[in-house]
């Protein structure tokens, strides 16, 4: 049995507001006493807002802070593995948005680091906490579609970020489909062995001229045999697309995307229905509570998270495949990717 | 066992050419010898058309033709009653287009004749041929979805038609929603014993000064104890709207609009369908196809008509009652229609 | 401009728990500082679960502590035009639970006394918040379905309420069709002048021996000419179905039900979609914190309440047209209810 | 302008027997004067059944009919492109199932003997008549999408056909998705020049046996940028899964599933719609009518056939293509399929 968990936030931009107002509002069974952010500004408005007892531009302050037992960490991705490794060092238990880092050696050091100090890590998945998504595996898992062959994803964004977000973002494989890359997996409950890429510049030719790709198909061949496709995109100009599709040997589940209501209207012209909710915060924002939820519960009743940190680094793996099979145009099995 | 059956086609207006080409094309089991219309080159045109050997104007050639063994009778609604009469007396099945009459002494009479002569007698509600109605009925009489409560039957149609034929139409109830009335009793398999009418003039003020209106709920109660409403327009300005839903102790069924193809677009403004069939030529084609097959298939094989004279009559009656219940505002029992 | 609003909350039964914990985490514009319950460990059990300093069995706690500023109703029904009145003699604005009270008379002077206060009154017909019928009303009043003809609401339980209940509840038509009343109002924008009632025990024995029947269609004719019907159960075993349709001269706007995902399963023996949530705690909360938010900004704002007095007013007077309606087996119009 | 077209019929198998029923009662255009098959009886089956005044085991009974102008040629595959050349050879008009053969060499000839000829020829690629494929590559090629990015396939069949059959089929790619093919060409009205295939042995370990797989995803490369995917699988328990999807600048159009009926049943379980209509028969037979009357119509008016002997042509060289893609693991240019 346990209390309340303690909590400090690092980083106070957009994703980290959004798990400051659910660690105050939403689950009672977190404290958060502590924000840091590099901007104090920021630390200090995100305090303010959502009643935080601390803000302070150090991050350090959350870090030595004995009566903080877990670190939410939300500061830039570069320095998401340096995080890991001083909250470890420290004894606290940590949640960390994804990617954990570009770099596979750095990476496996935060893992290590993890490992040896005994604390808990989730990563943040968060559309593993969809409803949707949650009810695609437990359908599959129960065998209602008998066995898995063939995974269908769409993941298409409603609009691309800035141009100057995209030169630093590590390229649309690790930045956009790495979020199916886990959804993959998390679904057939098995690991991709190999991917193919076929992709291209469609949405905007300055993507093109950063060195990326703003549309692709990826095809997946798992170890169980399964084959799959994600297809993405970074602009469907009817919102945010977010669907699966899993067929078997005893049938097929699939969802559909979220509207804002369910209002149709049939009109002389035609029978016109809502588009999906726009972007992720608004499709998600039940799932980011949820994920938070079971990461403060894990910590309480001493389990081990639902997304680990080996669940946070085999798809920053897959995205390296896939940039690789882009730029070779041939199949490339994971194995291939270097690991050390 | 029997053979072909020679068939005679009474009327070829819009309803008549129809069945006429059903006959000619889609019924393998009918030979249609003889076409009749009181307009000689209507009559004519269709017999060319549709590769019939006789058109005449006078339908006694048909009625007196020995070789013809059954008769479908599209002529005018004033004309029915004593066609039937005729074919009874020359020995002859019948297929009749509803209404069989507006009055209800001229129904018994005919119905007498028929009984009297021992033919066959179906009337044209093709609706109950249609496959969703169809499969509606069979899910309810089946108990898919336990005792029947409430039913709800949504009938629009696209257009008013031209005054000229609201004026002698008998009025939206006798006109209409007899078709809605028959569906009731079919879906539910009971007789209704009341009905309530709240109605008025929204599409076109020209009904109301014809003496009609346009716009109607209508309330039924069934003997088995069964509620049920329907509502009707003269003008869905989206199409033909034909739906019914029916609710039970052990759950739901709904059936819902055809249309051309199931193409959805999503676009910036929405997700966009398509319309349903526009009228019930085109929403009812195959149910069409399936009554007159059904009507030769009886013959051939001396069974009994799946829409019996009775069927036929019952929803005149019920016509009566709403149009009471509309000028008198209050429910009125179907034991209140004068069947004199 | 304004800063938090002192809250008290008078009945921490089911729905004055709901209150609390939006009050308490989802409307940071509130400080609930008060609750008191007929039973005072159900009052103090509610303050320390959402953190309410001041736990009470009596409610003048409330009504006489001069830093509250609005009161929620949530006590039973039989003591709500009572509170009412004390609330608004002590200068209080109101947020009270629906029904107002069953004794019209009682309506009006606790009516009376807001008016003389000057405090805002609220009434929780909550459903009007429900985004889906929010944007039907939206839809209509913009005109998007040209003028209104036809008004469909489908409202069916998923289990009916004990029978002990039952007895006290002022029967279907007082204590659920209440809701569909307002409902119909608020997408038609108009009065309604008359209603219909075909109705039945077709759920359980038990509730007509209670004196209440549990099924039923309601026709409603509206001043401006709409016609409308409501269809209510007590048993939907697939849950809590919950529809409305409004049809006009220019198309028309239907919303469907809400289900918790949607996960649609193709297997050999049909294709099978979710349910739809299960009662109205699951279905509306939204709707609820919606309904509370308007409040306190209306009070913040010195705006009029969106659901006045009025509003809580007159669905009480056609829940007594319809069981009149029942009672005699005609339509009966609104002025007819005795309202001296 | 001109009269009724003489035809010929040449095999009269399922596919035969099934042109054969739409000559005879569904197009009054044509006038099917005689039928072949190398199984007599079968022939004088056939021609029985739809009053066809000549029946006949050898082919050239119809070949060397001065009054035919129009042979149908629904004979086994391996005849297809001889057929074709005796016709051309004959002056006759020609309709040929797909494909037109498996060896390059021989499709050429016969495209030649035909362009020599001067005589029409139409491949029977008939899911491009399909009211849902057709509104679909409609609204791509209207802009309804803005540019095409992406092209979903979805095409699996509710069971394999016999082990016997899959031996002489020529595989997966040109016996199934052949048709696919024929339709990504046909949407995106590009030329595919690179594909790469993953696929497996999933649904029955016979097929593998036999050299050939029953579960496939294909990527497509078209010329004009766009690139797709197509996943077939050889069963589909739930029955014929026929869905499409284009995405582009502008938006999305996908196309569902027919059903016999839209019944939908909700109890305390779920929610129960119908399956897809169960195979090619019940879900296509409307295009094999319209597929026929186009051709006949060509004939008639000396217009160019809707499907040249080049789209047959191909799909069988994309179908090659899509093997070696297989067979290498690597994406396979369609210049790579040795055509000499």
């Amino acid at each position: 049995m346990s209390g309340k968990i303690n909590v400090g936030l690092i980083g106070a931009g957009r994703i980290g507001r959004l798990h400051a107002e659910h660690l105050a509002f939403r689950i009672p069974e977190a404290n958060l006493v502590a924000v840091s952010d590099i901007i104090l500004t920021t630390a200090q408005k995100c305090g303010a807002e959502f009643g935080i007892p601390t803000a302070a531009q150090d991050h350090r302050v959350i870090m030595e802070n004995p009566d903080i037992e877990a670190v939410i960490i939300c500061s830039s991705t570069d320095t998401h593995s340096r995080m890991i490794e001083e909250a470890a060092g420290a004894g606290k238990h940590i949640f960390c948005e994804k990617p954990i880092d570009f770099n596979l050696a750095r990476i496996d050091r935060a893992l290590a680091a993890v490992e040896k100090a005994g604390v808990k890590l989730q990563i943040g998945f968060n559309r593993r906490f969809d409803p949707n998504f949650r009810r695609v595996r437990e359908l599959v898992a129960a065998g209602k579609i008998g066995e898995p062959h063939i995974l269908r994803i769409t993941s298409r964004d409603p609009a691309p970020p800035p141009i100057e977000y995209i030169k630093v973002s590590g390229g649309i494989f690790l930045d956009m489909t790495i979020h199916d890359f886990d959804m993959a997996r998390y679904l057939i409950s098995s690991e991709v062995e190999e991917v193919y890429v076929a992709a291209g510049v469609m949405v905007d030719p300055a993507i093109g001229e950063a060195g990326d790709v703003d549309t692709a198909i990826i095809t997946l061949r798992f170890e169980n045999g399964v084959i799959g496709t994600i297809d993405n995109s970074r602009r469907a100009v009817y919102g945010y697309d977010q669907r699966v599709e899993v067929f078997g040997s005893g049938g097929m589940v699939t969802v559909s995307n979220k509207t804002p209501d369910s209002a149709v209207v049939n009109d002389g012209q035609g029978v016109h229905g809502p588009l999906p909710l726009y972007f992720f915060i608004e499709r998600y924002v039940d799932s980011y509570i949820a994920e938070m939820k079971a990461f403060i519960e894990c910590v309480q009743q001493d389990r081990t998270p639902p997304v680990t940190g080996v669940d946070g680094r085999i798809p920053v793996v897959m995205g390296y495949a896939a940039r690789k099979s882009y730029e070779e145009n041939r199949p490339v099995r994971l194995g291939e990717v270097d690991t050390a």
